[in-house]
């Protein structure tokens, strides 16, 4: 009988415990020299990871840390302080003026009584979005009108719409096994829905949380007005509070609700991309970018958006460093501000990239929340890069690491594109993360220490084999 | 420009968050018959998945189902109905006869004032493991050696262990990317560890937690003593607490300390294995079985270990009927009773199956966690099963699945294994799993419910293939 099967009748018959039915410490298999790299730096994060102590230090600090904010500011500097205590070759600053938003005080959502009857009204659970005008101080009080795209907006018209507040109310589809895949298709309702609410004569609007949870935590977000349509307030209803909206829409359809938003936008604020480098030992002027976005959103701690894409970016670095490993290439973590509500970071960095002439072979960033890594989203101008790194497929299995899909990057690294770089995402797994997206809940509890380690391993084992053998 | 090109481009220019930068629906490729039924079955788990509702249910009516307790028989009472509601053709137990342990009142581990100091005790953080014995009312009280492994204790010998308290301390080691490959390297120190105490005529054994998580949560299991060696109390210690005597006795090597379990073990007790199935159409002698384990720890409301995988193995047979699939063979859900400390139900269960001559073509169990599933492991006596079933992966990895590896099924298919049946387990992520398991925070908020229903339609998938095609 196999040795195998041997093993597992003996564990049966000694009552072993599931676990323990595995063979402890089976013979180590001979590996590779590129094999022997990848063990090395999957066994740095995970035995002795700093991402995670780095993480808390930055959502403890540093909660909040909206573009214009003291918390950003506070950020940028204990970023840098993280990267200066690496040891590398170069630790900097880009400047960069951001938008300045400010919520204000609370907002509320009011259920008002129908009209006769006596009692007051019933608060939901609401969050303003991100960019939202202010309503008058007395808030905006109307009818409603629920839709499940802005496509049916525009069926109805201004005549049905018009002095009315726009109730856009299409879940996430459950479907979709990526999670990501369920916030595009349902995020036009929060991106441009109000704009299109406004451009049909409504008064407010309300969207439904982005989130495939039910429960009583309104997500914020971006939405972005029209230039030439009228702009209104804006907030985002809780899952719950949107289905209670919805059922008291159908026993009472003439409702009406009160919507107050205090917000506030300032002149431009100063901020900054903040910049550390490991200098190529054979091609100093050509550069592999590893990075996250510094800013959150105001009510968030930012644990998984993006504070993890940040520590990870770093701890890249520190492997490198505390292994040994001289890169041939530069290898640049930028921590990108303001990618929430303007992208005025990657914009800038992108700028200086097409002026100084160094070319990015790769610009790798993490900004899909420290959960387990599953892959690695690629795309180029010069083919399929993601069938490209599929060839080092068998080198990331080990780790849990298989998918390599044509992707778009991500927000912070597309604008490098157009210069010729490959442009990357780190892909981890994605069912929890639209839980916390975008809400005070992502907080450090969320985050896994070992499962954030891991992406950073599997960056830097990315940026180290691109760097050794391109891509 | 591709096309894809330029919605990134299009995509940048507006200042789109990350997520919104995939094509929200790309055209849906053409499926073929068997990817229509995984689509289907994976949809149907997402979208209307019941696993969930069933494991609150679950976990909050029968938390601490030990073997022998009142909860197990409400557990017993409560899974049968939700066989029940699924209409299936025969729901059915099998009595077995159950050990039957108990904690009794608390235990406690107190570090003790260093001789001829005042002062109180300090309390260490601990938790008796289960199948110890008592110790004496007023505890035992001795000195600590602190040992890294069962093989330290060998080499110390009689002379240096006699009269003292053994201490493992080998930490689960993080460099493993598999936590339970980490949990079966360092186990041996809770599962065998006291009986090894005892033989070197220790008084008492303490054992460092089974978690790579540092914290102040104990982790209990199954201890087995040597039938021919004294016995001796024994209990876990939360890993911050196995540090803090570590860090004390380096302070005052002749540190003692008191250790009191209260444990009585009593007559064996009644209880069952739960039993629904839906009968083949063409071989319904011939048995496909899906199980999990219905006995948790007594302090565990057993969330993962094992609610998940009963009330995912019911979703399976939920998902047949729901879907109108029907099997050729017959698809059989077990409940296993008594995994943690005995195996009487899947011993007893095997025993049924070699006397009934019902063929078992697969015996599948899912026993590691409601997290995201990764994989299957499969063991067979028929050459290399998991070489067989890798066919299929093309078919799983739109769902995140991909790993089909050599395994041991798991403790309670595994009796079946000699009987000729292929057996399996389902691979969830392993990161986040030791940090609950055995512990009183086992509890429903560390389940995911997209996790739980991806697992449960990954095995309705195998199952439905299995039937099919044949393994």
């Amino acid at each position: 009988m196999p040795s195998h099967l041997r093993s597992l009748l003996i564990a049966t018959v000694l009552l072993v415990p599931s676990a323990f039915a595995q063979p402890a410490r089976p013979p180590e298999p001979v590996l590779t020299p590129e094999e022997k790299v990848l063990r090395a730096i999957f066994t740095e994060a995970l035995a002795h990871g700093q991402a995670y102590d780095n993480l808390r230090l930055l959502v403890t600090d540093s909660p909040g840390r909206l573009a214009g904010s003291k918390a950003l500011e506070r950020a940028v500097v204990s970023t840098e302080k993280m990267l200066n205590a690496l040891g590398l070759d170069r630790v900097y600053k880009q400047d960069v003026m951001v938008p300045h938003w400010e919520r204000g005080p609370k907002e509320s959502v009011t259920l008002l009584p129908p009209a006769g009857t006596k009692g007051g009204g019933i608060g939901l659970t609401a969050v303003a979005l991100g960019g939202s005008i202010a309503s008058p101080k007395e808030g905006v009080t109307a009818e409603v009108i629920e839709v499940k795209s802005i496509d049916e907006l525009a069926t109805l018209g201004r005549e049905k719409v018009a002095g009315k507040i726009v109730f856009f109310n299409r879940p996430m589809d459950p479907s979709f096994v990526s999670t990501g895949r369920a916030y595009g298709d349902a995020g036009d309702q929060r991106f441009r829905g109000p704009a299109a609410a406004g451009k049909y004569g409504a008064v407010a609007a309300l969207t439904r949380s982005l989130s495939l949870s039910l429960d009583d935590v309104p997500h914020t977000g971006l939405t972005v007005y029209a230039s030439d349509q009228p702009k209104v307030p804006a907030a985002a209803l809780s899952t719950h509070a949107a289905n209670q909206l919805s059922a008291a829409l159908i026993a009472t359809p003439r409702l009406r609700i009160t919507v107050k938003v205090h917000s506030q936008s300032f002149p431009d604020a100063p901020s900054h991309n903040v910049i550390g480098e490991i200098r190529g030992t054979e091609f100093p002027d050509e550069i592999i970018l590893v990075g996250g976005h510094l800013d959150s959103w105001d009510i968030a701690p930012g644990a998984h958006d993006n504070g993890a894409g940040c520590v990870q970016s770093i701890e890249v670095l520190r492997l490198f460093r505390t292994l040994g490993l001289k890169p041939r290439h530069t290898i640049r973590c930028v921590l990108f501000t303001n990618e929430e509500n303007g992208t005025r970071g990657s914009t800038a960095y992108a700028d200086l990239a097409s002026k100084s002439g160094q070319k990015h072979l790769l610009a790798v960033e993490t900004d899909n929340g420290g959960f387990q890594p599953r892959g690695f989203n690629l795309g180029s101008t010069q083919g399929p890069a993601h069938e490209r790194a599929a060839r080092w497929r068998p080198l990331f299995e080990p780790y849990g690491i298989y998918a390599f899909s044509k992707g778009p990057g991500g927000t912070d690294v597309n604008p490098l594109l157009v210069q010729g770089s490959t442009v990357a995402g780190l892909t981890p797994d994605s069912q929890r993360y639209f839980d916390y997206h975008h809400t005070s809940t992502d907080s450090l509890d969320k985050v896994n220490p070992r499962e954030l380690h891991l992406g950073a391993a599997a960056l830097a084992s990315l940026i180290w084999l691109v760097d050794t053998q391109g891509l």
